[in-house]
């Protein structure tokens, strides 16, 4: 991997920045970035082309003589994806500064009861164990922009080559577990059951109502993960481990569908004579909103490129969500093959990603000579 | 283990068979037994009662001075558990002659795609790849008897010491696969998913419908595997697996929900635009029924031994479901905890294992006798 001659460290949670100095190298510098991590089964493109096309950006800029005033950073965030420790966007949750994060991440263990500290050493990272040490200072850039696909079939539908997202929406995450008496598939009766995988079945139906009883398109739930155990077909479940994701650009909206999954958990349980051992909101997001500077930069460099584009929300959340926490944030989308997304058939053409490398390229120029 | 001095032999599947020569070597002999193996998270009663059980009651019989006329075998049969392969009474199955399934085995594949000739070959089995080796003749016993646990609460409940089993009730398995596209699961709008976890979810609530419509407290229906596909918070399911286990001691009536839950399956496919990849009906059972003579021998036993008794159905599937096929068959049941079965919590107590090994010492010494 070409990393374009920048200067390279890493922080104690695994984000990795390259750092490209500017003439003024004291001012807060530009930054841009997203994930390589990804979800099983998943695509090839969903983060990298942030990481790779934000190295092609630096590359860009350097063979065209341009030389910065504030310096330029690529950061590639650690964990974006919460596959093992059910925690999304890991690093740049960290790098906003979460104190409640750091106190979760010292109790986290994963299925398999490997503690998050443990896996973190054993993958040479968490030295001295203190992860408020990731935490970004106030003024550390003065804007982070994120080059990203766009995980959904708009700009590919309407023949756009360039998204500017103006708002990410709200994502919240909820696990829930309950539990019954289990027996055998043949001779405990009907009447006789507590079954707690019916029990999760019905829930992940009931997410389903609630979200599209919120009467918006933007109102969104899955049930991603539902597992019962034993998980052997002459066996009723005895326990049951549901794991939700509900977004919305409404945050009052959605957390109005929390809600209701929450009542719909206690009723189930109650009805089916099955134990809620666990109601878990993981994490409860606010959206972020893009900041003006930055969209104006996007902009101006599609123009330039005489690239269409349009303004648009993301659905998805990305490291950007938590980046907009410490700085002026924006995102550059470019379409992708049917929307697919956490998926193999997840594709973006070169075509695609080179117009949004250079708009991203052209959008660090301007950010960094802006004062 | 003390194997009470049999001469013993293993058949190709590996069915283990232990013979005490009667002073009629060449007359069908008097069998028993029942299986050790058990599914993920058991509990330690299960089968093994009967094969411990029968060694013992050999034990008591030789102890006793008593000469068999009719040789006694104790069988220990292969995988009554359908865990790995989803075949269920595997070793009693072949036993009784079947065709068709020695021709399913050389198919059969285990969830990582290891063919089930290739297992039991790395387990020292299947030699000659000839399975049909393993068929029982046709005068091969006069009896079987199989000593077990009740698995349901009855004995405990109304205080009875032995239960006798006059007939086994009918089983059946079917494995469901929905397919839809997957996707992001903030980026793919409601409207626009096919989601299968979704499906497999409103198919599992469906089985319990059916069963219940059936108005007979003698069916049941469990789903006691249910996938999703990749099992990631953040993606929509692209793929669910379920696997259904439906019983009834009357087969019209179960093969009927069978019959409601592939009409559900194709509806709930077609309303959710989900594709039903599979709806296999792995086994489809006929029920078994004791035979009088044998419920006539365990009768008097327990008359005998001055022990409670009552007549009962077996609502779990047990070898003898298959035994059946091949000689005239009968089981014992003693009391468990609670009727717990299929979990930890699994116990009977040492006086009712006592109590069901003599009843069953008694029961083979007299159609040992019987001409």
């Amino acid at each position: 991997m070409a990393l374009a001659g920048l200067s390279v460290r890493e922080d104690a949670v695994g984000n990795i920045f390259g750092r490209w100095e500017g003439s003024e190298p004291d001012a807060p510098a530009v930054s841009t970035g997203s994930h390589i991590d990804a979800i099983p089964y998943s695509g090839k493109y969903d983060g990298v082309v942030g990481v790779l096309g934000a190295i092609e950006a630096i590359n860009v800029l350097k063979r065209s003589g341009f030389k910065p005033k504030r310096s330029l950073e690529v950061i590639m965030f650690t964990s974006e994806e919460p596959t093992r420790y059910g925690i999304s966007c890991l690093g740049s949750r960290l790098l906003a500064g979460s104190v409640s994060l750091v106190t979760a991440l010292t109790q986290t263990a994963d299925n398999a009861n490997i503690s998050f500290l443990d896996a973190a050493k054993s993958a040479g990272y968490a030295e001295n164990e203190d992860f408020s040490s990731v935490f970004l200072d106030e003024n550390s850039y003065s804007a982070f922009v994120e080059l990203h696909i766009e995980q959904g079939p708009i700009l590919e539908n309407e023949g756009i080559s360039i998204g500017i997202v103006t708002a990410i929406a709200a994502p919240a995450s909820i696990k829930v577990d309950f539990g019954g008496n289990g027996g055998h598939a043949g001779a405990v009766l009907m009447p006789q059951r507590n079954d707690a995988g019916l029990a999760a079945a019905e829930l992940a139906l009931a997410v389903e109502k609630h979200v599209l009883e919120s009467g918006s398109i933007d109102t969104v739930g899955t049930v991603g993960i539902l597992e019962v155990h034993p998980g052997a077909i002459n066996s009723i479940p005895s326990k049951s481990h549901v794991e939700i994701d509900t977004r919305d650009i409404d945050e009052k909206r959605r957390n109005m569908v929390i809600e209701k999954v929450h009542e719909s958990a206690v009723s189930i349980s109650q009805r089916r004579g099955v134990e809620l051992l666990e109601f878990k909101i993981v994490n409860q997001d606010p959206p972020a909103l893009s900041d003006e500077s930055v969209i104006k930069a996007m902009e101006s460099a599609t123009q330039v490129l005489g690239l269409s584009h349009k303004k648009m929300i993301s659905r998805a959340y990305h490291d950007s969500l938590f980046m907009a926490r410490k700085a002026p944030m924006g995102m550059i989308f470019i379409p992708c093959y049917k929307g697919y997304s956490h998926k193999p058939e997840e594709y973006a053409s070169p075509e695609d990603i080179a117009n949004g490398v250079k708009v991203l390229a052209l959008t660090l120029a301007k950010l960094s000579i802006n004062s």
